[in-house]
């Protein structure tokens, strides 16, 4: 899929947001909402997506959307950092499927690094339910400090 | 470097801002500076950093600050597609050395990505002056309209 195209109303994170999809939900308000990505490239990977914009790319999305969206990955990755002490932080944002694009509506990555670990190729293996439950369980009690 | 400890003034974005380094700069006001990076992982590979937060990090950027410099990025974005038409774009920001971060000052990257090329290694090779003053005309040529 390339950089331009039409919003799919079918897309997964569509379907999450309209609560047609289930996901590990760390935190929702009006404009934002995040959660856990079931395919993830490290522990913790954690995705942060508007709600209200039907926007693919960062060419799409209206500022004001933006700046909300990334007030909500200022914030949790704060709380990766507190809870999980990683080493480091990648915060990233891709657009069309060159650039490694999955699920076209465009979403922040946050991704914990650790020492001596490699990033998994993205979407390389599934977490489990058990696994994805007990790191939401966690994230979720450091949120409510 | 790790994901906590004292901003350095002497960093190379530090010494851009205040004019004591050059950069073939794309963009600047107030708050933000753009420019473009000299260890290019792709062609048109843009910095975007904040002028008046000394932060290391999205850790400790203030969020008015965060939300000059992303509706930087996202105008950026949308001249190197229009200029460079790239098949994708990533957009990517690194806290702490482990995620790839080597100037302590916080700034987004643009990476256009070209279908049918890998990313170069970050900073593994230097541009040329020749190259980068060829592109810095042609993004402010297609900035000025």
């Amino acid at each position: 899929m390339s950089l331009h195209g039409e919003y799919d109303n079918q897309n997964i994170f569509a379907q999450i947001i309209r609560g047609e999809a289930p996901c590990y939900k760390l935190y929702e308000d009006e404009d934002v909402l995040a959660f856990l990505d079931v395919f993830p490239q490290s522990f913790g990977h954690t995705l942060v997506i508007p709600k209200r914009s039907a926007a693919r790319t960062i060419l799409e999305i209206d500022s004001d959307s933006l700046s909300k969206v990334m007030a909500v990955v200022q914030k949790l990755t704060g709380v990766i950092v507190d809870e999980l002490e990683p080493a480091g932080v990648q915060v990233a944002q891709f657009n069309g499927a060159p650039a490694g694009q999955t699920v076209f509506h465009i979403h922040m990555h946050i991704v914990p690094r650790y020492a001596g670990e490699t990033l998994s190729v993205h979407a390389g293996g599934k977490a489990t339910p058990e696994e994805l439950a007990a790191l939401q369980a966690r994230l979720l009690k450091r949120i409510a400090g």
